[in-house]
């Protein structure tokens, strides 16, 4: 599958040439320069925010207008001179982050990291299954697909004490990220079944992870340098009306979660895989998620912090149940202990310099047809 | 001392009546309305921002054409049409938060929270002499002081188990907060005696923090609902320029920090006093900071993430070595156990709605004078 269908319609932010970004939808081979062609300087902007500040109705409306302009053949002449070869445009960033939370809602993961991390403790932490835990990252080294990614410096702690260096250990995280687009007031709690009433779209996002660096510095106050450097999302939106047909219920959850997350929404059958320079190394399934983005939502909210356009919030990594399922090289590698051989024959633990990563998804269209999510992919590079 | 005098001279956004905010310089009783009295439309914006973007050599001209405006009469006709009475005014955010970052940096806050919070432990986290941890606090809820503060819904962990309610342990923590206004590219490493380079000014903060919540939600990805329902600070932004006579040596590091930790650059004797309700219970200085302003920048920046215009970092709770310099309700009263009692002859351990809390500052001055850092406060509402 190459391009999205008229399924999906997402949103983005490009180019041609030098001139300042503005808004397109993706379809085909194309691009469509929506400013023009809906007459609606909305789009106009570098960023996807003003659009998303619109709110739901009026997602609606222009996703309906899109979906007539490009299925008729008589208003289809009129959008024409408007799409542009997507060979022809470069993509930015599409959205202007405003806060940006991590959540780490899958179990599989959590329980792979805690086996390797806290060896002598329960694998599971004591409030895990309590409340959808999450902490808040860089907003400001969000980037998008295609940017290199620079091995980070830092500080860690080797076999002779703390050095400071190139992280040895550079991994990766595979997520779905939700991005909000209606705002609210502070104190406004948000329930998980009004997910949509304020998140837009999804994107792919690559939590790129320095283990080394994270390991040393988490305690007690959380990961900040391991995951500050960069964190990569797919340059296309895809709206969560396009993934109307992906909808699942949630996990069951046990203990019972508090009212305040309850009826806990729905899930999502978004289908991941991930691309070690050209090998797949793994196909984590979003169903396999514990915690709802509905959830997340409302435990975000609960305690009266408002939610602003562009806010951006993660899953945490997606790891199946099965060894070829996991969203991370430190589980796939069982902590660097059991290298993954590539197709050209070498073997990898963690990422090495020049190493690419792509990760790409699918998720179930109508009449049972499945549509793409695009890909977030990112180049390793030596620090300076 | 009440007002701003010549020496400081420090920068926020107000408004008068339904008026777009704009920028603004303290000065006694008055704010010079600055985009007509200087001629510059870059403070005509509602935020300090675009200022801030002009880097080190624009505020310092700035500056010193203030300087000169309101100490020579002649010019000082010019510039009275534009100043406007305190009192006539609503200060707003001075600045628009990119991302937001709260170190933990003092000792005796660290030891004292370590006995609290992991009294089988070692107080001091086994990293914590190594580097100035750290994490991103929510950018979207940083309010001006004045806002009032509606006490936090949420999980915790009861007696009985997991119960949701509002935050019995609600608390504050004296912090100084440090304004970027130079950005730099991705992959720019600070040292830390480059701070001026980048960092504008400084901003009384209060760490607003709900204890059960965050004890409850912290491990393993630390703090997250417990701090992100509101950070005040003071509305006037002092210029790091009007505390050059408040620089004081960094304190003794032991062990020696990692070469891109040093040299260490300077502290700040920067005295801090908080008034619960009518009572100063607590008096916390800088000068017990362990590591620098610049320590904290290097650190952020080691990895390779940017900085924004914008960006706000936090230096941690300052608390100083003896009880009545303790930075935080939560050491005040020692978790609770340890009553204070006010001017009023009421107790508390942590705030009770209605409670205004008040962190004024001061540091040294030219020629043996004290200049004021101004002050922030909030005042306590029940959950709606």
């Amino acid at each position: 599958m190459t391009g999205f269908g008229i399924e999906t319609l997402p949103y983005g932010a490009f180019r041609v040439g030098n001139e300042t970004p503005r808004i397109g939808v993706a379809i085909g081979d194309s691009v469509l320069d929506l400013a023009p062609a809906l007459g609606d300087d909305v789009f106009a902007h570098p960023t996807l925010n003003p659009f998303l500040a619109r709110g739901p109705a009026a997602w609606t409306r222009t996703r309906d207008r899109l979906l007539e302009l490009l299925t008729h053949e008589a208003l289809l002449v009129s959008a024409e001179p408007h799409l542009i070869p997507r060979q022809d445009v470069t993509l930015s960033l599409p959205i202007e982050v405003a806060d940006y939370v991590d959540f780490y809602s899958n179990e599989h993961h959590a329980i792979n990291v805690g086996r390797m991390f806290r060896p002598d403790a329960d694998p599971l932490p004591v409030n895990w299954k309590h409340l959808p835990a999450g902490y808040h990252g860089r907003a400001g080294t969000v980037v998008v697909s295609g940017t290199p990614i620079t091995r980070p410096l830092g500080q860690y702690r080797g076999p002779d004490g703390t050095v400071f260096g190139a992280e040895p250990r550079l991994d990766i995280e595979v997520e779905l990220g939700f991005v909000v687009g209606t705002p609210t007031a502070p104190g406004t709690r948000v329930s998980a079944t009004d997910l949509a009433e304020h998140v837009f779209g999804v994107v792919l996002l690559n939590d790129w992870s320095a283990r080394a660096i994270q390991a040393w510095e988490y305690t007690p106050l959380g990961p900040f340098l391991g995951k500050s450097f960069a964190t990569s999302i797919s340059p296309w939106v895809v709206p969560l009306e396009a993934l109307a047909h992906a909808q699942v219920p949630g996990p069951a959850q046990d203990p019972a979660p508090l009212p305040y997350l309850t009826p806990a929404g729905t899930g999502l059958d978004v289908r991941f895989e991930v691309h070690w320079n050209d090998t797949v190394v793994t196909r984590p399934p979003f169903t396999a998620m514990y915690w709802t983005p509905g959830q997340q939502l409302a435990h975000l909210t609960v305690g009266g912090a408002a939610l602003r356009t562009g806010d951006l919030f993660a899953s945490g990594t997606v790891s199946g149940p099965q060894p070829d399922q996991r969203g991370s090289f430190l589980e796939l590698s069982w902590n660097g202990t059991e290298p993954i051989t590539l197709a050209d024959g070498t073997t990898r633990t963690f990422l090495a310099d020049g190493d690419t990563v792509t990760i790409r998804a699918t998720a179930p269209g109508p009449n049972g047809s499945t549509i793409t999510l695009g890909e977030v992919t990112g180049t390793i590079q030596p620090p300076p």
